[in-house]
């Protein structure tokens, strides 16, 4: 796997452990980690700190021109909120762990001139499918589904 | 002004009054306010509670069904963060107190069935219009722009 997206998978176990939901990601800007984080929901009863919005804000005030040299990475697929994110600091490269269990909406961020990398990694698409199955609740709640 | 839309400007009102960002906006659910915010930016150090973001947080863990017979309203044209975070949830109406001084996505965010009504109420734009130029790098710095 690759080192960063590993980083990201590590974010996502650790997030695991606390007994949340195993999402990662870490923020990337000439080859060193500025920002690392993992899903929130649970732990702060969090409706907005997905794992990459919580790397993005544990980066912290990033200028433009920083964004702009810097890529993301996610263990999963963005999600519309997530996604929104990286256009709105024009993120110009997100590398995805897996869409295997969840696809955000990719094409319209290619569209918008993001570069995506989907790994399809084994570890994370296992790591996604088992809380699914053994928290479909917990997930359907953070996708925004019933 | 919309009853509501003036409880978002009132938010807006205490962001500018503690130094920050004046956006503001509220989260309604069968005509009852469930969540209030305003940007983050400067008071906490935050890059990603925008206004709608921070209301969003503030309302808390709602169920899909709720999100789904909800309303947003936003002092300001929400950025693609916002409306991305409005889309994850299916929030189907978006009141927006302006759009002069900046826009989001809204033709995006409406083509995924999303309602908006844009109120470009002037209140809400002298806002907006004197904080730019009194502020503009802050500004910046807030829509990922240099």
């Amino acid at each position: 796997m690759d080192l960063f997206l590993k980083s990201a998978y590590d974010e996502a176990c650790l997030g695991r452990d606390e007994g949340g939901i195993p999402i990662g990601s870490v923020l990337v800007i000439d080859g060193e980690i500025v920002g690392r984080g993992h899903n929130r929901r649970v732990q702060n009863g969090s409706a907005v700190l997905h794992a990459e919005m919580d790397c993005l804000e544990n980066a912290g005030r990033l200028t433009a021109e920083q964004y702009r040299r810097s890529v993301l990475y996610s263990t999963l697929s963005p999600c519309d909120m997530c996604s929104g994110a990286a256009l709105l600091y024009q993120i110009p490269k997100i590398v995805i762990g897996e869409n295997q269990t969840f696809q955000g909406p990719e094409s319209y961020v290619q569209s918008r001139g993001t570069e995506l990398v989907i790994a399809n990694d084994p570890g994370c698409i296992e790591l996604m499918q088992k809380f699914i199955a053994s928290h479909p609740e917990l997930w359907n709640e953070d996708i925004g589904e019933e």
